[in-house]
């Protein structure tokens, strides 16, 4: 389910404008053609297409509009962000990493289709990712930079390096400097990224980049301080996937170094730090700057 | 180890040439920078530095000479390949799937760093592959064909998807139909855009990327062909990995198919149409064509 019912204003709108373009798409992407064995399309459609909040695709289309493009020409960007970001969920998920068996509401990919194909429905995802990119974005140099920009999000100095190290959590000094840099790559980078492949497609500014990227990465410190608090305070069913977790294992959250109190106040200032790096786009980032607001007071 | 101490002529006298230089930059690539936790970059190594025969690497760099560049330019696209050809790996290996403990002589990934560290070894691996093209090959339209040709052939109607049915082949016709349709995208994908990037990264004519592909689609078979025997008739000290699991799992190949003779029959049959296939190259071609007899030819 995407976030529109949740939302209001200009945020709502745009929302409701581009959630039946993005899903058609999705599923577009899901369905490769004859080579691709039927069940594992079926795989990748369960995992692609089940009801999420869709909150980075939809950066990538917001950006685009930001930086003056029409966002149907992100499509193939918001696409490949989505796959990867959902590529990353069923191999957390899998019994050798996070061990969850609820995501989105649902049976997680491997407990439908067996560990295996788990597996194999994240290493598609992954490469079908760049091949939206390099296939689908018609400028070959600005496909390049795509690629370039979402492979590094993914890549071993970001997105996994986060993962890698977050499991081996308990070994790292407990600070407040370890779990930024853990989120700083495990959610912010593909965050971040988002917004960039937005203002690469739309043939953004170098500043309106830059702006992206620190509203990005704002939004991505503000995002998991949520997230570890829908997990502490949540229940299962109300955020859809398996909650009390980290409190379990005792794990490095914010939740669990600072305290729910400073949690809610380090949210607060991280979205404020969002919404200002957008200053210089003025009014036309409303709903970016509702997004933020969003993140902040989400329940799921 | 790479084949150079196997080979004779023209392809001994390229791979001593291209070996050092090839693992160098393996090596720069498993290292990619402070994000990147230290240990993961060790496993990255430990998997990216095994020793191996380093077939299609070698492929690129052949392929772009053949087509008039010099090799160094299609290092970053030869090093992406192996990179996936190393995430397959790795990942074939992980209990869920073949679960097997023995690789190119050496303990597998995950038995040495466990099987989370394995999962996200490959994944980084994939990622880094097209981080490789996209940065590292200097004109952005090529770059993002390098990507979508590796990106196709990595994807779910090719390597996965083959990967996919080989894994419940034992519900599927027992037939050369679909056992060459397993390992036309299982095996042969990544063997023929092996080629294909070379083409591409050397600014080959349109007609030559076809040789070179369909040069590709018959090694591949071969190739294929001769992992049977090896897997039917090696000893696993000889060939490095697990020898006989294919026979023990009533498993779909040539030699339960057809049978040893047959196969290798088969096997020569294709190493000649992918010699064949290089004609218009004439001498040039001389290297490629003593690889595919290395590969009717090997013992490991």
């Amino acid at each position: 389910m995407v976030v529109a019912g949740q939302a209001e204003g200009r945020l709502a709108a745009f929302l409701a404008r581009w959630r039946d373009p993005l899903e058609d798409r999705l599923r577009a992407y899901a369905a490769p053609g004859a080579d691709c064995p039927a069940r594992l399309s079926e795989a990748l459609t369960y995992a692609l297409l089940a009801p999420g909040k869709r909150i980075r695709p939809m950066l990538v289309l917001m950006a685009a509009e930001l930086c003056g493009a029409d966002p149907t020409e992100a499509l193939p960007a918001a696409c490949a962000v989505e796959m990867i970001h959902t590529y990353s969920l069923v191999h957390d998920d899998l019994p050798a990493m996070d061990d969850d068996d609820l995501r989105r509401g649902r049976p997680t990919c491997h407990v439908v289709y067996g560990e295996a194909n788990g597996i194999l429905v994240g290493d598609a995802l992954q490469a079908m990712a760049f091949q939206a990119l390099s296939e689908d974005i018609p400028d070959g140099s600005v496909a390049a930079r795509c690629v370039a920009a979402l492979a590094r999000a993914a890549g071993p100095s970001a997105l996994v390096g986060g993962q890698f190290d977050d499991l081996s959590a308990e070994s790292l000094p407990a600070t407040m400097e370890t779990l930024q840099a853990i989120h700083r790559r495990k959610t912010g980078a593909l965050l971040t990224v988002s917004l960039e492949l937005g203002g690469l497609v739309a043939g953004g500014t170098a500043e309106q980049l830059d702006s992206l990227r620190r509203y990005g990465a704002a939004i991505g410190l503000c995002f998991q301080i949520t997230d570890d608090l829908l997990d502490a305070t949540g229940s299962s069913e109300d955020v859809g996937k398996r909650t009390g977790k980290d409190t379990d294992k005792h794990k490095l959250t914010f939740a669990n170094l600072i305290g729910i109190e400073a949690s809610r106040d380090a949210a607060r200032q991280w979205a404020g730090q969002a919404c200002a790096a957008l200053e210089s786009f003025g009014e036309r980032a409303g709903a970016l700057v509702e997004l933020a607001q969003f993140v902040l007071e989400r329940d799921r």
